[in-house]
């Protein structure tokens, strides 16, 4: 049985010890917290879930706080053996080099808590110190998931950067359609049939293969009416740059 | 039976042509294109498949062509019995005022033809020039999908805008992520599910409700380390303008 302590109590956490606490070979240990209240969702968990300086210690340390607050969190910790990880996207694993066995575990996937995830189909990329801690991450990755690469610093910074255009920027592009359904009164449902399938071209073929649309064509006449047709300058801008941008990238410059 | 015609043999006639073959109490009568080549595909599917000059009368003439084709191939049609319809989401319903009855029956949905649709699901949305029109669409749009929705004109510009942003804008974030995978060498497939998380929330949420990341939280540094990381100034312009129009959304004004 390899042990886990988990220091932190939000989403990620949250996800991350329920999928340890499914694992076989695994047990989770102890959880920290800075409160009671937010280790309470836990208490069902782990054995211990407590205050991080009365953790005792365990095989695997995960510190899954936010990005600023790795190193002062890591420093905290009242023990030094077994291999300390941290789960962020764009922190060095330099950040954890006052161990002498670290890593990252980074899951690539959005977290919420009201929504269930399928940990099993979330990527984990890992990056470790030396080679038989890079092994005993990748046993607990396959343990907890079916994906597991191994990720540098440098890739899982551009990863986490390309997670923000596929994640969060698609997303604006959603609620602006949802803005502009809303002005004239139509359901934004009348487009969920679109953005599904969107998805899905994406899901299966290189996003750049499945291109459609105005900009693509370099039809003017078209990108000049829709710019036109909208009232809010930053829409306007947001269409102006991403039909620039996909011209741009087809090869037909303006 | 209700008698159709269909002219053109595009994308959305070929999709179409196999919805109204399948639907109960339709026959596909006719289809018109321009050259013999272009007919092939339709030849099982409809007992007529010939130039415009030689199509027979029908109750409902379909014009599926480019836009900027509408009017022209309209003028072309050797009968003016029936009820005329074009397909197209920004072309208003006056582009057919020529045939005392006339409409619109947009497909909302992205058509190739490599990628089978499944047509019950696509949204139809219909415009008639009389009430007895708009109930002969609103038949023929059941008979081939689930989901009918009267709009206007005016209605149906901003969703073809709207279904811009939702397609080909997020498409784009997509093949920018995909073009930063492949700097770094790691295979965007570790983005799919990401992807996949992202699509599904916007369809079971409003979009501006799942809304996550740097710039909703107004987070400058990773902000400007994330623009520091993108050596393409389009690519750094997409992500500037993105990022003030969600932290602007948000109502954290820079």
């Amino acid at each position: 049985m390899t042990s886990i302590n988990i220091i932190g109590t939000g989403n990620v956490a949250w996800h991350m010890a329920q999928a340890v606490y499914a694992a076989e070979n695994y047990s989770l240990q102890g959880v920290a917290g800075r409160s009671e209240k937010s280790l309470e969702d836990f208490k069902s968990l782990a054995r211990e879930s407590t205050d991080i300086h009365k953790l005792t210690p365990s095989d695997i340390t995960m510190i899954i706080v936010s990005d600023d607050a790795i190193k002062k969190v890591a420093e905290k910790i009242p023990y030094t053996s077994g291999v300390f990880i941290h789960t962020s996207g764009s922190v060095s694993i330099n950040a954890l080099e006052s161990y002498v066995n670290h890593g990252v575990f980074y899951p690539l996937q959005s977290f919420s808590k009201v929504v269930p995830v399928n940990f099993k189909e979330v990527p984990i990329c890992i990056e470790a110190s030396s080679k038989s801690n890079l092994r005993v991450l990748e046993e607990l990755g396959f343990a907890l998931s079916e994906k597991v690469a191994p990720i540098s610093s440098t890739q899982r910074k551009k990863l986490h950067l390309a997670a923000v255009f596929v994640n969060n920027f698609s997303n604006h592009c959603f609620t602006i359609a949802q803005e502009l359904c809303d002005q004239q009164e139509v359901p934004f449902d009348l487009l969920r049939p679109l953005l599904n399938t969107t998805a899905n071209k994406a899901l299966s073929h290189k996003p750049s293969e499945v291109q459609t649309g105005p900009a693509k064509r370099n039809d003017q006449e078209t990108i000049a009416s829709h710019i036109n047709q909208l009232s809010n300058p930053m829409q306007q801008e947001v269409y102006k740059i991403l039909s620039e941008a996909i011209t741009q990238y087809y090869g037909k410059k303006l």
